[in-house]
Formats: structure tokens, sequence, C-alpha cells
């Protein structure tokens, strides 16, 4: 029987993992899981720190249990040390200590991301946290809940750092958020930043943008952070949030080739450069199918989908990763944002000649209680007409992250901007207008174009 | 001077008057209003009757001021009694019987529809209520607000009828509906209508199916309502919402010609069979991109598409009406329900070969408040895999109405189903899963097909 071995029991592993199990009943699937949380939604950890999940056994895709009922053996807390690719084992080390090797007949690494470390004195202080895995968001949880913490600041105002602002402020911290870049979410444009800014201000909090943290120091009781510009603030803890970098070491040493970001170089089978190894997930390059080019956008949703592709090719499948769009979404406090496809900015550095509207618009009639006001920008080829990209943002209530997927389903099809106007959406007056918001901006831009 | 003239003040009317003003600036535009509310979103009606909205004026798209700031001449309370195509008139009766002939280069008709008159005997007993225009609710209102009824009957359990249903029991009145089908919602398959019953239910609302109404009759004080299979119920008053049948009647006597529904026949760029005579909206036959043949399917969002098309096309463009989807959305108390494409039933009638798989799913991540269980019903055809169509129901708050709208778009692009797995739809765990509810179903399709 075949042997399929997976490194890694996060999204893309056990959806490898479950692709297999499901194309062919009888492979025999084994995965590796460094700790004792497999299929756990890290994506969900800032909720759990911010009191709103009670359980953080909750935050499980499915339980252990539910995995080894698919027929896939799990190997927890096993650390994998070395790939041999002539040889086709893995060396495991167990919770004991023990190693051994673990032949494959396939294998498909899924090893993930870890925090990139900023260069910021102090990073290794008591107080400090890089939040990636469980076990981190343990650890934050049993400070906040035994010190209890009257405030931190968190460094890097992208969608984790803000996931993370929100949750330590409905705890009832002070929170201060420090971002690099003139504005709080850089993955969307500065207009709609300025909106996120004013709603995390709106809600308390303080925001500090071009700053360049440079050190945390210990200040008595307090943690000193200071940067750029002078800017200097104290709090009980820091939340270093500034993205993250793959986790490709093991790979690497096995022959895998990396690429420019350190990431796993794949083509669309999620094959590496190694016979019978395939790679998927955050340690993974991703191709773009707008950009036609590789590039490192480590994402939950991406994950499941190439772990999928690769958990079928490992079986000999012909499935191909479509790419990703740049879909994103968060929730802010009451504001979702959400974007998909190429910025204004993106579309130049991709050699293309973009143009962008904004328009803001209810969500739903005015007349019908509830409305809220949203925005929308569309980012179109001046020449082509071709729509490149959008971005939303709205209230939490106002379906901007289905909205946005409309748009992303657009853009899957290469769609023109204009031609959204010809596709029968939906209306009825308590949840859009009969040109749905997505079109009125669509309308917008061809009147600008 | 080019002089366009439209008859009709409704939504395929004045998004024909505003694309063309928008064309051409110079253009001359004249809309002929059978009364005076130019531009109401009639589609509002119910909520103002629930009290959900406490002026009726907010109904209006635009305010008749608004419309003649955009270059538009808006002649009130004047019927089109008879169009002469030779001559390229149309003779108008104004408010005080006044009537004369007003001349035009190129016509657009926009009649709309009528209610369908059921064969029911009482129907025009005071306290029966057929509603489709302004002046038709606004009478409702007055009813409700004079007398202070108790109780109704709806006749058809219809979108408008359902609508209506949570709009007169929100007043306080007991309903009763009353539908002919075994179902209600017939637009939607049993499985979901049945849970539209149970919501109807769960508001104290009594519902009878499989019930044909045959008579109204005044009972002292009540209307008593009598059908088959001895159905009996007494009501203050009733409301009859069986359908719209299409208002082609002056369109007819000048030649223009209509097809086997009544409505007037017009192919994709909305000419008629006569010179300079276009027709958009309620009262024409509409394509249907997926069927690729002409229905009968009245709906707001249609009309504006197809009144932007000939209001385009009037000034000369080439604008084509790229079809319907079938795309409807209904609210009833606290669920939505949407459906777009084809159901099994009309894919067999369409000679394709359906398969139709339902899931129940959360729309987000259970472990994040507020998650609601949703069902999608996904139809595809069993040997090309191609997506035929989709129907959804949820909470109000499960962004049910843009889920449907990634179908839509989905389907717009003869989309395989399986490939819906590969695009990059938006996730955040407080508004969706990694997999989309959109892409759970699709997958669930997969593994049956």
């Amino acid at each position: 029987m075949k042997h399929l071995l997976i490194i890694g029991g996060s999204d893309a592993g056990i959806s490898a993992a479950l692709r297999a199990r499901e194309v062919d009943p009888s492979v025999d699937v084994s995965v590796i899981v460094a700790d004792r949380y497999p299929n756990y939604s890290i994506c969900g950890l800032p909720f759990f720190l911010s009191g709103e999940i009670a359980d953080w056994h909750d935050l499980a895709h499915r339980k252990a249990a539910d995995i080894a009922r698919e027929g896939i053996n799990l190997l927890l807390e096993h650390t994998a040390q070395e790939i041999d690719p002539a040889g086709k084992t893995v060396t495991v080390v167990d919770a004991r200590g023990e190693s051994r090797h673990v032949p494959y007949d396939k294998l498909v690494i899924g090893t993930g991301a870890v925090p990139a470390r900023p260069p910021i004195e102090g990073l290794d202080l008591p107080g400090v946290y890089l939040m990636r895995t469980m076990t981190d968001g343990l650890t934050i949880h049993a400070r906040l809940e035994t010190d209890r913490p009257e405030s931190a600041v968190i460094v890097g105002a992208g969608y984790i750092g803000l996931e993370m602002a929100d949750a330590l402020a409905r705890r009832g911290l002070d929170v201060t958020v420090v971002e690099y870049f003139p504005s709080v979410l850089t993955t969307v444009d500065a207009s709609l930043g300025g909106l996120v800014e004013e709603e995390l201000k709106r809600h308390g909090l303080e925001v500090a943008t071009s700053v360049a943290v440079q050190a945390i120091a210990q200040q008595g009781e307090k943690l000193a952070v200071t940067g750029s510009g002078g800017f200097r603030t104290e709090a009980d803890l820091v939340l270093v949030a500034t993205g993250v970098r793959p986790e490709a070491t093991l790979a690497a040493s096995a022959g895998v080739e990396t690429g420019r970001w350190g990431a796993i170089r794949v083509n669309q089978a999620m094959e590496t450069n190694v016979p019978d190894v395939h790679a998927a997930g955050d340690c993974v390059e991703t191709w773009h199918h707008l950009l036609e080019q590789y590039v490192y956008l480590p994402l939950g949703s991406t994950a499941h989908k190439q772990g999928r592709v690769a958990g079928e090719n490992a079986l000999g499948g012909q499935a191909a990763y479509a790419g990703t769009l740049g879909t994103q979404a968060v929730k802010v406090f009451d504001l979702v944002i959400a974007r998909t496809g190429l910025r204004d900015k993106e579309a130049v550095d991709a050699s293309l000649d973009p143009l962008t509207v904004e328009i803001e618009t209810w969500d739903h009639k005015v007349y019908y209680p509830g409305a809220h006001k949203m925005r929308v920008r569309i980012t179109g080829d001046r020449e082509t007409g071709r729509l490149l990209g959008a971005q939303l943002i709205g209230h939490r209530q106002a379906e901007i992250s289905k909205r946005v997927d409309v748009f992303a389903t657009a853009l899957f099809h290469n769609m023109a901007i204009d031609t959204l106007n010809d596709v029968d959406l939906s209306y009825t007056p308590p949840l859009s207008s009969p040109w749905d918001p997505v079109q009125m901006a669509a309308q917008a831009w061809v009147r600008r174009q």
C-alpha cells in the first residue's frame, strides 16, 4: 500500500490528508504534528484572547478523534528532524526525545510559517510576544489571566495586529498600535486605512503611524517601547505582529529548492523540485492568478486549497492550484475590510495602466432600517477596461466580505468592469439596491475611464 | 435635436432616461408618468406598510426634483392613450382630462405590469386588495391607519405575499397565508419552502398550503375566504398576491408584437418589432442567459438593466441585455431566501440532466459568536459538471444574498461546479470558513456526481 506522509498538522497538511483519503480510502496517511494541536484554526486565536471564545478547544477545525475517524494517523508532538529523499524516510523525534525513521512513498511538506523578527532590540524580554502557534496563544492567554496586564503595545497594524488590538481592547486593556507605514492596514489603500484608524480611535485606542519601533526595554514593571521621531510609550505587554516568514529550513536541508522569500518553490501541481515531495501552505511560494508569477502570501484559505491539490496529486492526481487573487478580509470592531485582486500601485508595479475610483454608497436601500454606508474602491485597466481589483470597507453587517467575493469571482474570469453591470445580482431592499454597490462602483469607474 | 420619449416612470423608464442623458447630455428626454410617483421603489411598499419605514416619500429612488436636475422632463399624471408609430407621436391625457400629441424620434415603452386577477369570486369587494402601485400601497396604508383591521388573509405565498405577511404580522394583525401549491415560496424547492413556513409559524402566522381559494364573500363585518378541501377562514382584509402580468395593451394596439405571456417581444438590444420603439422592464419578455430563450420574469433589478440598455440604444448605442439568471432574494422575518440559475425541475424541463445536492453548514466558523446555520442547494449538470443553479436560505446576517451573487457570477461565466473550489474567496473567522459555504456545497456536489 502506498504510504503518504505529511509534515505539518495545520491547514495545508490536514487538507492534504483529508483529500488523499477522499480520493483513495485505502491509502495509508500519517501526519507529523509538532504540537498537540492538529488542525487548529490559529486564525481564531485573537477571538479566544478577546474573550469572545471561552474555550480554546473550540478553535479546532476538527478534533483529533474526527481526523482519526477519517483514517488518518496523527503523530502528535513529533518533530520532523530530517528528510532523506534518497532513502525516502523522515527522521522524527517524539515527546520523550526518542528518534525514529518514518518511511514514505509520497511526502507533503506543510511546515507553515514563523513570525518575522523585525530588527527591534529587546524582542526576547519577558512580556514581549510574537504570536503564531496555539502554544503562543495559550502562553499569552495565561499571562492575561494571571497578571491582568492593563496596557499593551501592538507593533504592526496588519491583520493580526489589528485583530489583536481589537481583542485586547475588548478585554479592557489600554492599547497602543504602532505602525511603520503612514497608514494602518497597508494591504488596503490609505483612504480605507484612514477609516480603520478612525474606528480604532473611536474605541479608545491610541494609534501611532510612520513610526519605526527601535527598542523595547524593561522600565521598572513596565516595558518601554521607543521608536523613530522620538516615539516613546510604556505598557505591561508588547505584541509584535510584523508578518511571518516561511518555515522551510527542514525542506531546504533536504535539497528542496526555495525562492527569494525563502519559501519552497512549487509548481501549480504543488510539486517541489525533489521527486515525490509536494509542499503546500504558508511554507511555499504561491501562484498569483492575475500577476502570473509567484508571490509569498500566506493565508489559511490558500493553504486549504493548496493542501487539497497536494493531497490529490500525491496520489497521482492531475489537480492544479489555480492561484491566489489576493483576496483578504478582516473584521476590526464593527468594520469589515476586504480586498481582492490588485491595488493601483500593485498594478503599476506589474506594468499595467490602472485607474482606481472610489465610491461611497449604502449597503442597501437607505429607506429600509439599518442601512450602513460603505466604500468601494475599484481598480481597472484603462486600456482594456478589465477589472484588476477591488477594496471594500463597511459595517460588519453590510455583506462586505461576500461582495468582495463577487469581485473575486469576476477576477477569476478576467472580467471587464463594464460587464459587471450585466450580471443578474440579487436585490431585495433590506439587503441591496437594484444596482448592487458592486455595480454602482463599476458604473462610476466606466464614467471616469 | 433628438427627442426621446419614455412611457412609464418606474424602474425601466427612469433607468432609460438617466442612461440616455448620461450618454448624450444634449438629448431631449421626456417621461410620461401615469401617477405622481416617478421612480418610486414599489419593492419597498411592504416595509412602509409594516411600519418599518415611517414616511412613504422615502421610498423614492430619486425625488422628482433630482430627476429634473438630470435634465429629464417629467409629465406627471399623464396617461399615454395611443401610440402612432407612423406619425411618431404619443397621445397623452393629463390630470385635467386634456389631450395632446407628444412627438418622438425614439420611444421607450416601460409600462410595467399589473396584478394578476386569479379566478376568485369577490375580488372587487371592499377590503380586498391587489397591491402593485404606490397608489395601491397608500390605499392599503390608509385602511390600516383608519380602521385598524385586526386580521388579514394573504392569498399567494410568493415574494410579495410573504413580505406582506411579515409586514402585517409586524403591525400586529393576525395573518393567514394561503397558497395554492404544497409549499410556500415555490420559487425555491420545497425543502427550503418548508423552512420558510416554519419561520412564518414561529412568528404566529397561520399557513394553509395546497388550497385553491375560490371565493371571498362579505360575512357581517368580516370577509370570508373559502377554498378547496373545505378551507374557510375570516379576516378584516384580504390581500391577493398571486403574481403579475405584463401591461402591454397600449403597445399591442400600436402594432408592437407580444409573446405568449402577453409581454412585449424584444431582442437583446431591447428593440421591439416597430422601428424606433424600444421596450424594457416588467412589460417585456426577458432573455434568460442559461435557458437561451425568452421567459417572463418581472423584477426591479432586471428592469434597471433593461432600461439602461434601451436608453443607450435609443441613442444609437450597441448595448445588449445579457439576460437574467433568475436571481431573486427575499427577506421574511429573520430569514433570507435567495436563488439563482435553474432548479432541478427547471433544468429537467430544459432537457438537461441535473443533480441537486443540499448541505447544511454554518455561515462562519462556529467558534465565533453569532454563527447561523444555513442551507445551500446546488444544482449542476451530471454530464458536464457545469453549475446550473443554487438556492440558499439562512439568517438575515448570514450574507445569504451576496453568497447567491457569487453563484450568479459563476453562472454568468458558465462555470463548472468543481472550479468554484479554485476561486480565492475571502475568509475571516467571523464571516466565513476557509472553504466558504459556496465551496462546501460545490465539494458535496462533486462527491455525489
